[in-house]
Order: structure tokens, then C-alpha cells, then sequence
């Protein structure tokens, strides 16, 4: 869809019939605006932004990606470039100055009001990962003895530079968090109720030091369109949107699904990415675990006597090592994702090895029978059937278990979980399969 | 933390402190509520939740696992069920009876009132995946001649039913969409605004019928907190609130993640799931993968005199198949991953090969490089340092390609990306990577 109204657009772009572009701009969505701007040419991007209407322009610009945001910025006088960002939240202000390059920034923090300034500089200082750096300072505060009336008052008020007006939070005059009122509960109560009457006093908040990762976990957990952000003295500082938490949330999936490819996480998209940051992101783990796997080669040449005796033996490695890697790794992906939203914890440790245990040996015996029938009719060799049989079953039943055991011991050591996952569970796995397969065969036929 | 209170409950139930019970319950958010209810034993469960004040119990109730529920309503007497269901939201309400089983649907059915079974049962009837299953009912709808003094009037009447007050849809008799209303503008305008003056007319919304997958998306594209979901006249039929986005976006990683790693999706939670269920979503794959495995040893039957002659060959078999697999499992992952959340399209096939391909060089030299002198210097052999290391060049190549080209191959077929991920790809590289091995080491030694 995206694709067609882009077209159209660069159409009447390039018949500069800008009255139809601006009547036809005005009418969409933000985020598709944001869409089609990501696709049309670098040139025509200036004129086209400066067809939006003044607040969708900001709301615009907020969901461009980094790279156009500074192509704009740079074509903007001081006067445009203030006119932006005096329309932005400060959160979405503050994330933008965080991705550009540093004379840039200088000339936004130049142009822009002094109270957003200082607001920017203040979400600036938390550490990145932060609930302080995800928050806005945009939100409503109510005092515990205005009543109804006086609320909604002060929500008309102020309500144009709030972000959100889903919740309301109730402090005293030095900030203190004492409740919260939901609109809703707003709107259903009589002009002359107290707002300390009517909130709801069972606070749930987070400091901003906390992860962002826990915001966003706990945002989910309990619902919430916004969660407030505290310092140490339970002093409202901010709120985190849903929008941004589930941000949040979709990113560290993506870190967590290329951690367990062995991929250090990647923070530009795709293709914004160099060839040489994607390969520098694959290098590390592909060099630890190429050395590591040449101790499985290690390993096998101390069985050089037995496959120079029975070269069959030699067919069935890469089986063997294919078996136990994709147990393993089915274990500990299911391991990690139950750790990641919370249905493993660390203290069921024994129940989950247990578990892994039993369907290992099933998962085992349906492997072994089947292999083992069909090395037996195809080749006749009821010796290497057996052979093969029985390593499957200890490389079932140890990979799995390994596989089980190695993301909750990183987890108990502080470690992200999503490291044990299928490359280094497979490298460790290859090695112990050889070890099990060699036992087991030199044992059967006295080598 | 959720541990700590638990023994503080379990103690005041011990103690049978019944009022003290009720005051800590009364004061915890549901979640918080739910998650001790999954811990207590089953004999206290009836009992702990009877203490609940009724409006907090049917918030707790609709959090629970859905063997807590189930058991909770075996015990209800008729009309305590009927208490629970009224103060449930519909869409809670209908996800629940999905998952009981008939008998227990049928008397939850008996025990709601008329218009509730009415939507149930209505909801019921939509496909288990389209956006008509997730939605609720209980939404506020105002209409275009309504002053904003009138709307508001409405809503204080119909706001206890209503799950969400963020935003109001504006519909005709008819129930015919024609635009919405944040309650931010409602609490901007003036008394005497009409609705349709101030409602926005750019109607984002998704049909019935679409997957929930996308409706998730779209309200995440768009940052809604709700969406409306029409019928195919574009009458309003119901909304999709952002907490049941989120359970979708987070079910459909874990689905995701699952596939990846060669298991077919599990509906339960890791320990809800019995044995052979747990064998069972994971023994397909396993079995696909060992007798594909089996091609590459069949492959290795080929060059038996090879390594018969040179029986060092045979050493770096782990490693090679180690490597290839690892970066194939690499690439797939970054495109399945690009594509599930839209940042590579099918039309970008080729660039991503050419990426894949220059990426695949850097990649290739330096391991080679390094894995070629560590050989020479070990070993001492530079015949076979240069058979590993320019084999190394050619696997690294074809796996990467392999790797972002399937998963692309898949989704042009309609079929699940995912499914091309590291265990298949490492499979399929395998065979390959033997292949290239056994080619470039018969021609360096004359076999």
C-alpha cells in the first residue's frame, strides 16, 4: 500500500501540484507519512515536509528515521528547526538528540526553549538503558485536595503539552507520589469529590535507574498505557508511554533472537548497517566457536586407529554430531524463552532437568529405532546399527540435558541466558557426541 | 517478591487472620494478585479468593491460569459464577469459556445474563486467529450531532461497562464508522462543540476477519491504544485493546523463536505441557534433520579412499560442518528476523544476496586467515592448512547465501520464514560443506 501511495505522491511531486499533495498528506496518518518518506528521494524530502501541516510535521518527523531526521534538520533555518521541536514531546526530542552527530545537536539545543533544554539535558544524563532515558516529563499532575472540578481544570490546562491524559498522577508540593486517578475514574466522579477521596493508592512505579527492560516487562504485567517513573525520594520525575515500552520490548526480542545465533546485537536496521559492522558483529562468536569445534577434531584423532579399522564409523559423524546439536538447541530455546517472559525461574532448576530428562527418553528411543532399522535394511550391518543406536540414545540424553542446564547456570552467573543457545550448546554437544560415539563403538569391536 | 508475600498469605491463612487477609489482598493490584493465586495450594485457593472485594476478584479471576480458573468455578455455586462472569469484560469473559471444557462452558453459558451470552457467543464464532476473536465489545460509541456536554453525559453513563475510555468512536445509526475521539480533544473542546466538528475523520481500522498477527502490528505501527475492528459494511462491531496486542506480539515471538529452533509451537506454558507433548512437537524435526544428516554421510561414502589415504582429513570434518552451519544459522536469522518485523521486504531479494555475498568475503578471509595458520603452525602442514583454509573460503560463502536466500525462498511460497532457520539451514549446509571439502582436498592430493 505504502508502495502505491508513494508513487502517487512522487507524481504529483513531479507535476508540482503542491495543493493536492498537501490536501492528500494532510489526510494520512503520521506513521504513513513517516513510511513514504523513508522511500522517496532525498531531494524532494525537504519540500515535501514542508508541505505537512505544522503539528503533523512534528508528530512526522518524531518516526523518520535518524538519517532523514538529520537531512531535514540540516535543511532547516533556526526558525523551522525551533518550530519542530517546540511541537515534539520531550521524550521523542530527547531520543532524536541522542542519535545525531554532535554539531547538530548544538544547533538543536540552540533553538530550542529554554525549559525543553534543560528538560532534554536532564533525560540525557540517565544511563542509556534507563527508565530516565525512556520517560517523558509530559504528564498531568494533580494535587490530593482539588476537587473534580479543579481537576479537570487543570487537565484543560495543561493537557496540550501532555503526552497522554490516560492517567493522572497525584503528588503533593514537593513532588511526592501519593496516588493516581485513571480518566476514567475522572469522569465518573461528582464535580465536588476530593481527588485523595477518589485515587487509587496503591502505587506501582519504577526508579529511573531501573532497566528499561523491567519497565517494560512490568508495564506489561500490569497493563498500564503509562508507568511512573520515580526518584529516590518516590519524587515523580516522568512517565514511560506504552508506545515506547513496546519498543522496548521488540528490540531486546530482536537482541535476544541474534545473541542466540551467535550474533552481537546489532543496533542499526538491516540495511543501515556497513558490510564491515555486520561482519565485525559475526566474527567474535564465528572465531571462538571454529577453535572450539577443533577440539572435536582434537578428539577425534585419538580414534584414528579405530576408523582406519572400521571406515564405516567415520559415515556416521555427521548424523551423530547433527542429532545432538538440534536436542540441544531445541532444549535450551526452550529454556531461554521460558526464562525471558518469566515462566522459568531459576529456582526450578531440578524440575526443568527432570523434565528435559523424561522427554529425552523418549525423544531418544523413537530416534534410536528409527535409525537403527534403517542403517539395519540398508546396509545389513546389525553390529553398526546397534552401534549407532546406542550412541543416539547417550547423545539425546546428554544434549538435551545440556542444553537445559548451561542458559540457567549463565543466567544464575549474571550472564544473558541467550548466549547458551544453539551455536555454543551445539560446539559443546559436537565434542561429546565424538566422546560418546567412540566409547561406544571401540567397546564393541575391541578396538 | 511475589515468593515473600506468598508466605506472608499462606501464614495469615494458617493463622486463619481472615480479616487481616482481606485488607493486604484489597491493597495488591490483580497481577500481582493472580501471580501469588498460581503459587498457593489448591485446597486455600477458594477460600483466598472468596476474600476478594467483588470488583478486584473478577480482575484477578480474568488473570488467572485457566487450571486456577477451572477449578475456582467448579466450586462456585451458580450464583457466585454468575457474580464473577457480570464483572468480567466480554473479551476476558469469551477467552476464558474457549478454554474450558464443554461441560463447565455450558454452565457459565446458564449463568450469564442474556446480552453477555449473546456476545460470547458471537465472538466465539470467529476464526481462534482474527482480529473478531481478540476484540471486546465494551467500547464507547458516541454519535456526529452529539455536543461535547452530551457526549460526555454519555460516557458517565456508559462508562462502568466500558474496558477503555482512551478513545470514542463516532458511528451513525447504523453503526457505520465515521471517525473517533480521544478523551485528550473531548477534554479540550468546548461544551457546545459538536462531535462531528471535532472527531478526526482519518479512520485507521482493521475487519474481523484479518489475522491478529497484523492487528497487533498495525497498532503498534501507529502507537494506538485501541483499534476499532469492522465488518465488511465498515460498521463498528468491536475494539482491540493494547494489552491483548502485546499478549499476540509476545505469543508470536515465543512462536517464532520455537520454529526457529525446530519445534512446532506449544500452546501451554512450559510446565503445563506434558511429556509427549513436549516429545512430540519436537520429534518431527529431529527426525527430518537425522535422515537428511544421513544424505551427508551417504556423501562421505564417496570419498572413502580419500581419507583412507589421508587420514587427516577426517579432523577437520567437525569443524568445517561447525563453521558452515554457524554462519548460515547467522544470516538466516538476521533476514527471518527482518522480515517479522518488516525491515527487509521480498522486493529486496538481491540486495540482500549482494549484502549477504560482500559480507560473506570479510567473513570468510579472516577465519580462514586465522584457522589456516593456526593449522600451519600446529601441525607444521601447509598442504593441508591450504585445503582447509580455501575450503573454509567456499563454505562460509555458500552457507551465508544459503542462509539468507531460503528464508526469503519460504516466505515467497507463503510458507513460515522461520522454518528456514539454523537447524534446516545447518542441515542443508552440511552436506554442502563436505562436498566442497572433499572436492578441493581430491584435487590438491591427487585422490
Amino acid at each position: 500500500m505504502t508502495a502505491e501511495i508513494t508513487a502517487a505522491i512522487e507524481r504529483l511531486l513531479l507535476e508540482k501540484q503542491y495543493y493536492s499533495l498537501r490536501a492528500l498528506l494532510s489526510q494520512m496518518n503520521e506513521a504513513d507519512i513517516a513510511a513514504v518518506f523513508s522511500e522517496v528521494t532525498e531531494d524532494s524530502l525537504p519540500l515535501l515536509f514542508r508541505l505537512l501541516p505544522k503539528d503533523l510535521a512534528a508528530d512526522t518527523f518524531a518516526l523518520m528515521d535518524t538519517d532523514n531526521q538529520e537531512l531535514l534538520i540540516n535543511g532547516f533555518s533556526d526558525n523551522e528547526l525551533k518550530e519542530v521541536f517546540d511541537e515534539l514531546y520531550v521524550d521523542d526530542a530527547a531520543d532524536i538528540v541522542e542519535e545525531m552527530p554532535a554539531n547538530v545537536v548544538k544547533r538543536i539545543l540552540k533553538n530550542t526553549d529554554p525549559k525543553m533544554r534543560h528538560i532534554i539535558n536532564e533525560i540525557l544524563k540517565y544511563p542509556e538503558d534507563s527508565a530516565g532515558s525512556l520517560m517523558t516529563t509530559d504528564y498531568i499532575s494533580l494535587r490530593p485536595d482539588m476537587t473534580v472540578t479543579d481537576a479537570i481544570k487543570r487537565i484543560r490546562r495543561t493537557i496540550s503539552e501532555a503526552e497522554t491524559v490516560y492517567t493522572c498522577y497525584v503528588t503533593d508540593d514537593s513532588r511526592y507520589l501519593l496516588g493516581y486517578l485513571s480518566v476514567k475514574n475522572l469522569l465518573l466522579a461528582e464535580p465536588n469529590d476530593k481527588i485523595c477521596d477518589i485515587m487509587e493508592k496503591t502505587i506501582i512505579c519504577v526508579h529511573t535507574l531501573d532497566d528499561k527492560e523491567d519497565v517494560a516487562k512490568n508495564m506489561t504485567k500490569y497493563d498500564f498505557v503509562t508507568m511512573p517513573v520515580v526518584d529516590d525520594e518516590r519524587r515523580l520525575v516522568g512517565i514511560v508511554t506504552f508506545d515506547d515500552a513496546i519498543d522496548v520490548i521488540q528490540d531486546e526480542v530482536t537482541e535476544d533472537i541474534e545473541r542466540m545465533a551467535a550474533i552481537s546485537p546489532i543496533e542499526e536496521s538491516y540495511f543501515k548497517t556497513s558490510d564491515f559492522n555486520h561482519a565485525r558483529k559475526r566474527i567474535m562468536w564465528l572465531l571462538i566457536l571454529m577453535l572450539s569445534a577443533a577440539i572435536t577434531g582434537l578428539i577425534l584423532t585419538q580414534y584414528e586407529e579405530a576408523f582406519g579399522a572400521v571406515t564405516e564409523l567415520v559415515y556416521f559423524i555427521p548424523m551423530l554430531m547433527s542429532v545432538g546439536g538440534n536436542c540441544g538447541s531445541q532444549s535450551s530455546t526452550m529454556i531461554i524463552r521460558g526464562m525471558s517472559v518469566d515462566e522459568i525461574k531459576l529456582r526450578d532448576f531440578f524440575r526443568v532437568v527432570f523434565t528435559e530428562f523424561r522427554i529425552s527418553l523418549i525423544i531418544s528411543i523413537i530416534l534410536a529405532a528409527v535409525n537403527g532399522v534403517r542403517i539395519w535394511l540398508m546396509q545389513g550391518d546389525i553390529k553398526i546399527a546397534a552401534v549407532v543406536s546406542m550412541s543416539i540414545i547417550g547423545i539425546v540424553i546428554l544434549s538435551q540435558l545440556i542444553g537445559c542446564a548451561l542458559p540457567m547456570a549463565a543466567k544464575k552467573c549474571r550472564l544473558d541466558p541467550a548466549v547458551m543457545a544453539a551455536p555454543l550448546i551445539t560446539t559443546i554437544v559436537d565434542a561429546a557426541s565424538i566422546l560418546i560415539y567412540f566409547s561406544i563403538a571401540t567397546h564393541f569391536y575391541n578396538l
